[in-house]
């Protein structure tokens, strides 16, 4: 029961409904609807069954795995680009709005905090990136923005798919993508990385603070769409958020130690603990993880337990009075 | 009196003596004392009376300033690099110990959790560089422990002399040394940085979390020097930590904005928001910051003052709250 606690440490908007049965049901219909719906819109795309079976079965859970070599770039085509980074868009938002949506409460999304915050993200991301690269890598706006929207929108929502090797992007590409390694996507999504709520309540961690030295006698409750966030949560989402970084900070240093280059170690450790796939330096959006030494793999695929798991419930098995008794 | 607690949010060992005024003679006397050692010690090793004066002066306040444009390089002189570095050490520590020291209480350094964990990082860094240069950049262990040594605390410490062009350094030990530039040195030190006291907390505030999965009706208590960490200095810390990364990240994606690359953007930040002064890629040791544009340079410059004053005493003036009434 705690480390259940501990998984879903985010304060999610709703309980889907009283009875976990029929929340599992409504889970698996939302989830195979949407699959369908891609397939549907990949075949309309000209894509074959079997890729585009495979394309849904994996932009739904944000694997990111394609049955070709070179990813969603081996189609070179803008419908299918949008297509997927819609899905993965569907993929990345908290699955608990689309039984509001079922229920006939649309508004949902625009009430809840992380939706909100999550889109605001896409769109202020996609812009920069599009602007950063049109010009110097692409020579129309529509590709400049259909490459940026992709790749924003695949690492944010940890799915990891590529239509463009985002290395031969200007240095503000390079940030704004790394940083969404780290971000995530929302709370109850498939996707991985930090996850946007618990980055929001950090955010009002940090502000209260500021908040207090103004009105040090205040009692700032901190909320999530109107919900209070109690100081166990709190608690808990602070130190996922130190856990993440910390683990982050290690886990580069080992890499390091084995031999890897700066870059390629954070970018590999960052898109492991995100589960995400591609990265920077060597292990680029257009490279593989296949040439690191053995002993790197082993760090990176605890990395990839670690962050799939949501950090806590693997590394307790390192505190010693977990074993006692 | 709110924005001086802000300040000083990190658990200090001691109070130094009841009174302000005694206290202050006290610390005076210290860094003079220290102070002239250095510059006597720097005599000895032949250089002139201007430049022990000058490096004195910039070696206590970690300010990291040197006559010479090769900064430390330029003496190419086994003593004096290990006086330098030395004194870096004695200036990255808690002053408060000092004190005790003076008290005929030597044994208060090692009962100091934060002094101990600083002596260890130093320590564990020195060795990875060391065996990490060996070899490959270094032909003798001697200099590689020594440059390994010297940069480590130039950085840790937040003075940013160079000794060497650590860029042609292996990735671990770049890993290493851009984890540096967070770290910091002491509370109570002149160093800059997050400030090893405030990892500590970070750390136990972590495994707090971890400890409470299987104990969950615990109520375990921070502690520091076996003194509690009450529950507003640790938000206060946490909330630090949080700032200090989100400003971090929202700077290197401004940087990035005016067209500089990633590891710079990064570096740059990472280093002024430090206070060190040397970073990475074109701000690396043997550079400096003069070929950015004029926009980095302003961004830049709110950073240091954001690090040097402990970020809260200037975002505050962000809040709209502060200016009301």
């Amino acid at each position: 029961m705690q480390l259940y606690k501990a998984e879903v440490p985010s304060p999610v908007p709703d309980k889907l409904t009283p009875r976990l049965a029929d929340s599992a049901k409504i889970l698996w219909a939302v989830y195979a609807g949407i699959t369908a719906l891609e397939v549907g819109f990949l075949l309309g795309g000209g894509m074959s069954f079997f890729d585009s079976l495979a394309h849904a079965f994996t932009t739904m859970p944000t694997g990111g795995f394609s049955p070709k070599n070179t990813s969603i770039a081996y189609y070179n085509s803008a419908y299918i680009d949008y297509v997927i980074s819609f899905f993965m868009l569907l993929a990345g938002i908290n699955f608990a709005l689309y039984y509001q949506l079922l229920r006939g409460k649309p508004l949902a999304f625009w009430r809840d905090t992380e939706f909100r915050f999550f889109m605001i993200l896409i769109g202020i991301f996609t812009l920069l990136i599009t602007f950063n690269t049109y010009g110097s890598v692409y020579e129309t706006i529509e590709l400049s923005f259909r490459y940026a929207f992709f790749q924003v929108i695949s690492i944010l929502t940890t799915t990891g798919y590529g239509t463009a090797d985002y290395e031969i992007f200007p240095g503000l590409s390079h940030i704004i993508l790394f940083s969404c390694m780290f971000i995530g996507a929302s709370a109850g999504s498939t996707g991985g990385g930090m996850k946007c709520s618990r980055i929001i309540v950090g955010f009002k961690y940090c502000y209260r603070e500021l908040f207090k030295l103004i009105h040090p006698r205040s009692v700032a409750q901190i909320k999530i769409n109107s919900n209070v966030v109690t100081d166990d949560v709190l608690r808990s989402i602070m130190g996922f958020l130190g856990l993440y970084i910390g683990l982050f900070v290690i886990c580069s240093i080992l890499l390091g130690a084995m031999g890897i280059d700066m870059i390629t170690s954070f970018a590999a450790v960052a898109s492991c603990i995100g589960n995400i796939g591609p990265g920077f330096g060597t292990v680029g959006p257009t490279e593989n993880f296949a040439h690191l030494p053995a002993m790197a793999k082993w760090l990176l695929l605890w990395c990839m337990l670690l962050g799939r798991l949501e950090i806590y419930t693997i590394i307790i098995l390192l505190v010693p009075e977990f074993w006692k008794k």
